[in-house]
């Protein structure tokens, strides 16, 4: 049992939780990890700044330091996640639990935001919302580029019944660390996506009778968006870092 | 007669139009303008996404390249405000109309937003809000620091009968790129100012019976932040970058 997120963030440094954290302390702020090195953090962070739906900004260290200082919440970010992606040019070349191995001296962490903040006030709202990570689509809509930093828009989808929809964009509209309100609702087609059984990452959803598809902004969307950069660094899929606050 | 924001900028861009921008175009989406170099770029957008009530950012522009494009906005930043001031760690050494001659070829520019976007819908409302700039204010409340960025947050005034201050909070929730709501409703010296009829920029204002004093954060706040900085240009107080569209 999980008591706090600093327990959570305990576990993972000592390799006990390397699972998915949804549904898992879903009241504090989560959030996904970008890292970059000194000279791109301009355009990363410009990047954010022009995409705030899938790329809400919540913290930014110092370049060169991997502790994340934030509020009461202060953590060593190459341990304290479940786990991680390891990037050169857009090729995964790890999947580790630690990345102190591949942490660089010029390497500045973003924190953005993340849509299992928003869950637990949906449910609360009696709207039906999985336990597990969403699945997520790639989309046809594009980000706005900044420098090297550019891709598909990616989103996570809910099937939402149609009488709650609206009920869903004022909740999450609460939330713009959770990525906010939908960027879409509706026929899938419309934005690119075949086929809501076949999503890019994530396990085929259910999609209930007379339920609306909704489609949010998703945290994964940076890590299309670094093919053009040498090094980066991000959660994997599902494995946030969790913060003591709550959003 | 003012017909549209591109005839304002091309006034200016002439020298033709060297006043105020309050009440004018007010619909229109209006912006505080920060130039520094490309080197303190990273630190001076993320002392933004720290600071986002004073400095709430719209656009951007490629380093050294002096046109904003956004939108149906095309836009010469050289020569389309009103007024500038030209800073060098923090000395102010001119403040010309007309920046060519201080542009520099690692120029960033960065369009923040401004209260006068506000300001027609609290008007609309039945809230009293003179024509020209409001009062600011420097306040005790230091911004949250990045890089060489840091100093006190400023506050613009505008006194509210009482029984419209919750509307003029609902209207202002509205317009984040507008400095969003307040900072401070209430007693001035709680802030750290002395006297209301001393502001330490604009003239002293009107303080109706009755009303009560709402404190917006203020985009002059970066004009304050910048004394480390050997290079920058901003804008003159009250004399905004007015964009084509609305906010």
């Amino acid at each position: 049992m999980i008591t706090s997120p600093a327990h959570l963030r305990a576990l993972a440094a000592a390799g006990e939780w390397t699972a998915p954290t949804a549904g898992v302390l879903d009241g504090h702020q989560q959030a996904n990890l970008v890292i970059v090195p000194r000279s791109l953090a301009f355009e990363f962070l410009l990047y954010c700044t022009r995409n705030p739906k899938p790329c809400p900004v919540i913290a930014v260290t110092d370049p060169g330091d991997p502790v994340l200082r934030f509020g009461t919440t202060e953590a060593d970010l190459r341990t304290t996640l479940p786990r991680y992606r390891v990037w050169r040019n857009g090729e995964l070349v790890a999947e580790p639990t630690d990345i102190t191995a591949y942490w660089q001296d010029d390497a500045v962490a973003f924190l953005l935001g993340c849509s299992h903040t928003f869950e637990g006030p949906l449910r609360a709202a009696g709207i039906p919302v999985a336990h597990t990570a969403p699945p997520v689509y790639i989309t046809n809509i594009e980000t706005t580029p900044a420098g090297p930093f550019s891709g598909p828009l990616l989103v996570s989808m809910r099937a939402v019944p149609g009488h709650l929809a609206a009920t869903a964009v004022e909740i999450t509209y609460r939330y713009p660390t959770g990525h906010g309100t939908p960027v879409h609702i509706g026929d899938p087609s419309v934005i690119g996506i075949e086929s809501l059984s076949a999503p890019d990452f994530g396990p085929p959803p259910a999609i209930p009778p007379d339920s609306t598809p909704m489609f949010w902004a998703c945290g994964v969307t940076p890590q299309l968006a670094i093919s053009n950069t040498p090094y980066a660094i991000t959660h994997y899929p599902g494995h946030m870092f969790v913060f003591d606050h709550t959003p």
